[in-house]
């Protein structure tokens, strides 16, 4: 999961989730490993990059359609982590959905 | 530049900037603070998230407008620092400009 996405030509989405997490792990980097991978099968997911220091995590994960977004946010295992989320996992987040309309790539 | 950053209602958009760095610092951290100050003080600027681990950095930069970041891709210093990033700093690179349609904030 580390690195950074190969996501096709624009227009695609984007969803951007930054947080900062509570003390302890309370199942957090299990859960987090799961939505990944449980994330990767969905229908319509292009990609993830993601990473966390000390203070703040940001997760963005690349989609074909906002359908796509909408049926993964229904999921009923990733409905659960929303749920863990907010009572344990998180102190603040924000979570946003963007249209990519432009990229541009770099390799040494 | 820690955080979450406060931005207004949507439509806004986001700046997503994906990389990965060369090994050795090369004034890399020094220019790094030096660009979210300078980014700050342009119009049009609504905030910026930014994280890095020993894999990956991701930082997002908020934008009232495509003309707003267009401006700060043509800043001078900006452009100084861009040539840098390809042939000193960055092993590679994504960046992909965002319309944010919907966002959603959630503090314990």
């Amino acid at each position: 999961m580390s690195g950074i996405a190969k996501t096709p030509k624009p227009p695609y989405y984007a969803v951007i989730f930054s947080n900062q997490r509570t003390e302890g792990d309370y199942g957090y980097g299990k859960m987090a490993v799961k939505m990944v991978e449980l994330a990767s099968q969905q229908q319509g997911f292009l990609g993830v990059e993601s990473v966390r220091d000390d203070e703040l995590g940001i997760t963005v994960s690349y989609w074909d359609s906002l359908d796509a977004i909408q049926c993964w946010k229904e999921n009923t295992a990733h409905k659960i982590a929303q749920d863990k989320g907010k009572t344990e996992w998180y102190k603040n987040f924000a979570l946003r959905i963007s249209k990519v309309e432009r990229d541009n790539y770099f390799e040494m």
